[in-house]
């Protein structure tokens, strides 16, 4: 069997055909240009889908896409995606007009999420959790094999969950989540900060004295070379990240926390102390929930949309 | 069919054979004496057990028990409930030195959460989330009616989940916990903050000029009579609460919220207000869970158990 995966981005429409593993046949992306009209933008997406089918010579039982946003995996609808200015569009109806295979709909963050279990480093356990530490904090929840996604489709907003009442303001309106200090976006906002702060940090030094050049890399390099302010910085994120770890921990207990998106490259410098935190203030007598990276990358979209019916 | 319930408490051990709509055949409770050894508290349950099956005449399939603590479901063993000094108690087996019956166990808030979600207020949703407002804040999760324990059964502790870092400390060790704010014993502790500060306070008159005699009912009785100090500690315990059950709807998004334990006696009080604050600040566009207020108050326990393999 050969399934095939989209992952609808607001930058990039991302699709390949993968097997039984996760392994591609084939793979490419193009551009999304998402100012367009809807129906524009689903057409190219059939159109690539078409192109992969033909190009492999294999055809796959039905097509999985991984949308941003509020996605009603029940028909097929993408009820609001605000990055592509989606609201109810009715994508599984509207691909149908191009290609008679089943079209199957998930949410983006949710896709990456049955991908890095399926085939990923969640491989062999039944119970994970994914998050994404990337522009915001995303994630995905897979209990029992079977994805939470809510009632009603708005469930799986890990990084919407408040850490500190009051605090920072997020990008969903509310204050203090776990977004708002654990997304990449936040790392970098505070790495400013303290470069301002701290003018002979080495944070300075690296971004060559203009902060609008500071990513979310800066502050563990700068770590890395024991620069204290940056290492205050490292410890801080990570500080915040493992409140929200630990409250999933106590919420669900997964088998896998596996850690994806940007700041993910971090590997140990990342997991090593994340772990620790969690693992000194979770509920039980001791914390048997493992802390991975992710290994799937950007692919773990593109494979998850693929398993959505698998 | 018939079923047998327990529910066992650091102060009452409360039995109960119900039938299939959760309706008391019969009920009795015995002092639990939790400074006795484990073999003898065991023993008074499995005799309670006997007795309730002897002078109902009815045989129940199995007898279900709630305890508190972490619970090894699987394997029918209490593995650590502090207010029982338990540790490892296999209380199945030690129940079937009695009594030749199966014996299932469960998180005593689990055990509610189920009694709630089959044949209280949550009857006929396949997703809830049960939370209770005590002396602590406990609660249970129910996904496609499954109640979600944890990978190693140490999940579903929604008041041990931080929505404040660094804030109050929690009897859990952390800092900051929804049970630090939302329990009956916060509230307590800040009307009594707000009584020693505010002389004029009618929370003063009635509680007699006696701080040591507020209840969590107290700040809610001023409320009422317009008292402006006792307003604002209720407004500040609803708005830490409803910061909670959002976190909750935007990972879940379960059909309905119950609320039980102490707090919940308030009624509208307590949930138009919360109510109003849940809808503003969740993800989705608009709030379609449910709040509503449990209805088996104490029984939810001992129905629940009962309910265990139902």
């Amino acid at each position: 069997m050969y399934y095939l995966g989209v992952d609808l981005g607001g930058t990039n429409v991302a699709a390949g055909i993968v097997d039984e593993t996760g392994k591609f046949l084939i793979k490419e992306s193009i551009p999304t240009r998402g100012n367009r009209k809807q129906e524009e933008i689903v057409k190219d997406i059939a159109a690539l889908c078409k192109k992969l089918i033909s190009a492999s010579g294999v055809k796959p039982g039905y097509i999985g896409i991984g949308s941003p946003g509020t996605c009603d995996t029940v028909n097929g609808v993408v009820v609001y995606a605000n990055n592509l200015n989606f609201k109810n569009v009715p994508i599984r109806q509207m691909m149908n007009r191009y290609i008679d295979l089943p079209i199957y709909l998930g949410n983006d963050a949710n896709c990456a999420a049955i991908g890095e279990s399926m085939v990923g480093v969640g491989r062999g356990y039944s119970s994970s959790l994914f998050i994404t530490l990337g522009t915001g904090v995303g994630g995905g929840i897979i209990l029992n094999n079977q994805l939470v996604t809510g009632s009603f489709f708005n469930g799986g907003e890990l990084g919407h969950t408040v850490i500190k009442f009051d605090g920072e303001k997020c990008s969903c309106g509310r204050y203090g989540c776990l977004e708002a200090y654990a997304s990449a976006t936040a790392l970098i906002r505070e790495t400013k900060i303290a470069a301002v702060k701290n003018q002979n940090s080495l944070i300075n030094e690296l971004s060559n004295n203009d902060i609008t050049s500071i990513t979310a890399k800066t502050a563990f390099d700068a770590m890395k070379k024991n620069d204290i302010t940056a290492t205050n910085v490292v410890n801080e994120y990570i500080k915040h990240l493992a409140i929200g770890l630990v409250n999933f921990v106590n919420i669900f207990e997964p088998e896998i926390i596996i850690i994806g998106g940007g700041v993910s490259a971090q590997g140990n410098f990342l997991i090593e102390p994340l772990k620790k935190l969690v693992s000194q203030e979770s509920y039980g007598e001791s914390l048997k929930t493992k802390i991975e990276i992710a290994l799937l990358g950007n692919d773990a979209g593109i494979i998850g949309a693929a398993f959505l019916n698998k």
